[in-house]
């Protein structure tokens, strides 16, 4: 059992809260279960009773959980629920800080998949290797002197790639960017990393998906953000909670995915959109669009960004390879107004000196050539053939135990099991027989789901990968 | 003329003390000049005298500042002066901020360049593309299917290049390291930028030479360390004063850059080395051990590391593949016990994801072929070389005006103009000229220097460089 550490400045109250809202944030409650009652609590881990208290209340004072009379204290269910203006960029330029993150079934699966030992990973959230266009890279970088001149490069990114890009968005995405609106960053995941370190301080509060992108969360938490949850349907993010998290909180910030969402495969309706940009328009709330999935989409073409139809500039725009490319060529990108990109270009030189300059070049190549559309193509074939495949495994070997949204693009399939079901016993089960794939908690409070990454199996493994995961299942709910 | 912020939350006379000390830090005050008088300043930012009384004092309890009995405020000039034990690896592991950083003429000469007009550049401390090993990268490329498989990587870095860099490590530093005490970074630079932002907090006074590696000084300034330099004469920079700096401002680490020094190009004695390691393993202090220039020595056989006779594990050493390979491919790392070597891997996990793994595994085929030590001798024959001719040139072009070290290994040469030179005015009318290099008090406090990088103008640009600079001297001398 945890215990505080009397060792150290910070009091024993705050040390008891920060360690509460972190087992808060990591899943442990749920929004809507019940805390242990603040005398056992006290027990558990030797102080008095008013310290756990006063830990509580500081808890409830920032939201997170509340009391209900006579039943205890639980983690808040956050109740969700629009004027004009541009966000005051400048005023988002300002402050942040460092902290750990922290795994938990992540970290299982990774150190399970590094043993080498066989395993049908439905786990990885990424393409299979030859769903990546290797052979055209092998052809660029051998028509090519891509290695030659590998100097220092430009902090704000590769002019070329930069170019590139401007016509890639406006083809693929819709987006008018120009190249000093645009921002190369080590995947998405860096560009998520600037804004939250670099645009928000410690103690704002924010919004994000429920469930959302796991490594986000251990970035937001380190950034010292406050987080508010809004819950993601059929329809994707729904945008009625805003004002009031505005009001109640002051959130300064809403970070959405709204094509083919991970986890939930889901892709966020017109109609919410449009209320979406215009309430965060009205408050003055920028909307960080995550969108590393749109270019999969099954049926060709991707449903609009955010960003193209963004008439108020309050959409901070990323993009990424990985899920379209490779994931290990880190090549991400931000579309956002010249003064944010500028400071956190300043901002990235200091963390690692810009970007290699090789794969760059590398995706400067493919994405200007043939190569690029020819590879697309088959890319949502193939896809769309595994995603097929899993569904033709979930209906064969768990008829009617299930149920999921069958997604239009994307990489995952986001699976209900009817059954009440403990999701960390079931990945245990499924590991012992081979199998791995992503506990649904891992993302957010929903319960009783599966995150299926079908981009990532053999097609030949998805078969036997899911029978395999109705035995663990089985095993499981009997 | 700068003001404070009245409607900021920060009191007026702190705003004032960060203000001032910005501006000495960035060598507006070198060590040794007189402020303006409190009055004549509170009247220029339109405070009370009492308020930069107080700011004033702020920076003399820091040691920033130090009054003088009738003749003003100065700049302090650092007055420099050991039972052993192992630095306390886990106090090092917390806190950290972000703040940005801050060019001036290094931002000017990046600017002249970018205009693409023809200049001939001793600024950019960097090798010519030509010496970088392009052929063979090339021929790696051809052999070995090295763009195959690029999916999410292990964030500590690649497998196999923490391989060969264990014998890379043995081979040429005499370095004992093991696969799992090694991180992979973007350069030197995120080796840094991980020890400054996770290591140390905010307000811990650190050591570095004076002068010293410019682009590491803003990333300092933004984890919000407290500066102390210890001066780097011929002998490389002196151990003298640690121990009174520890007891005067309780130093947490020391920066230093023993082989080939930037921009010095001095090497550390040896006997200074030895009082270094013994002084700071007494008081438990951990050296950070930059070290990305050794493998160009001349002479083919580079001073030891200080790791390699670092008993007491007080050592973080770092090396990079920028200046022997190219610096453009990012490629960088850490030798650090394990429980620092796993917290920095977790944050630069949130920071990046990694990596791109293309140059990790380009990087870990050369390390492991015989290209690389060809690589070597080629690499450090035309450093020879162009070292020579920047020699002569300056002793055909400038004769008795101008002093230096040899430089032995390295890309840089520090010369001392002789008469007295405002080196700013000296850039200016360099950039005119068509040349640029860059003024020696970008470094720290010493003045009337200039850093010639002769590793990176072509061998025919050298003697035309230096006549161009001969005239520009002259011009600001006369
Ligand atoms: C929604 C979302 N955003 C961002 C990322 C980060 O990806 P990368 O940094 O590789 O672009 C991921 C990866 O899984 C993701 O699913
Ligand atoms: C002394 C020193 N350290 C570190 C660096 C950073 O180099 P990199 O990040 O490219 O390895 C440099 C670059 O000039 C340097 O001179």
């Amino acid at each position: 059992m945890w215990q505080p550490d009397r060792s150290s400045k910070q009091a024993l109250y705050q040390q008891i809260a920060a360690y509460m809202e972190r087992r808060i944030f990591y899943g442990e409650f749920p929004p809507g279960s019940i805390l242990p009652s603040e005398r056992k609590f006290a027990e558990q881990i030797n102080v008095n009773r008013s310290t756990v208290v006063q830990a509580y209340e500081e808890l409830r004072a920032s939201g997170i959980i509340e009391s209900m009379v006579g039943s205890g204290t639980r983690v808040s269910k956050y109740k969700w629920g629009a004027p004009k203006q541009t966000p005051d960029w400048l005023q988002y330029l300002e402050g942040g800080t460092v902290v750990q993150p922290n795994q938990s079934f992540l970290r299982t699966i990774r150190e399970e998949l590094d043993t080498g030992r066989l395993l049908i990973d439905f786990a990885s959230g990424e393409l299979s290797p030859d769903l990546s266009p290797n052979e055209a890279i092998r052809l660029l970088l051998s028509e090519h002197s891509l290695h030659e001149d590998l100097g220092y490069d430009n902090p704000q990114g590769y002019v070329p790639l930069r170019q590139a890009l401007v016509s890639y968005l406006q083809q693929y995405r819709g987006i008018r960017a120009t190249e000093s609106s645009i921002l190369i960053t080590s995947g998405s995941h860096q560009s998520l990393y600037l804004i939250t370190q670099r645009l928000l301080s410690p103690g704002d509060a924010v919004a994000i998906e429920d469930p959302s992108y796991y490594y986000s969360l251990p970035m937001f938490h380190s950034a010292g953000l406050r987080l508010f949850r809004l819950p993601v349907d059929e329809k994707g993010v729904c945008p009625e909670g805003i004002l009031s998290l505005y009001r109640e909180h002051n959130i300064r910030m809403i970070f959405v995915n709204p094509n083919y969402h991970n986890p939930t495969g889901r892709v966020l309706d017109p109609s919410r959109r449009e209320r979406l940009l215009d309430v965060c328009g009205h408050l003055g709330i920028p909307v960080v669009e995550d969108d590393p999935f749109s270019l999969t989409s099954f049926a060709g073409n991707p449903p609009p960004s955010l960003k193209s139809i963004d008439v108020n500039s309050t959409v901070l725009y990323i993009g990424s390879l990985s899920k379209t490319v490779a994931s290990g060529l880190r090549i991400g990108w931000m579309v956002a107004p010249q003064s944010v990109v500028n400071r956190l270009t300043d901002e990235r030189q200091q963390m690692d000196f810009g970007l290699s300059v090789l794969p760059q070049r590398i995706a400067a190549q493919l994405l200007s050539s043939d190569h690029f559309d020819r590879h697309l193509q088959r890319l949502r074939q193939e896809l769309s053939h595994k995603r097929n495949l899993l569904i033709d495994a979930l209906q064969r070997e768990l008829p009617g135990e299930v149920s999921y949204t069958l997604p239009q693009g994307g990489l995952h399939l986001w699976c209900k099991i009817k059954r009440p079901v403990d999701d960390g016993r079931l990945l245990e089960e499924g590991m012992k027989r081979g199998v791995v794939f992503v506990p649904g908690s891992v993302y957010g409070s929903e319960s009783g789901y599966v995150r299926f990454t079908y981009a990532r199996p053999q097609p030949d493994e998805i078969g036997p990968g899911i029978s395999k995961f109705a035995q663990a299942l089985r095993a499981v709910v009997k």
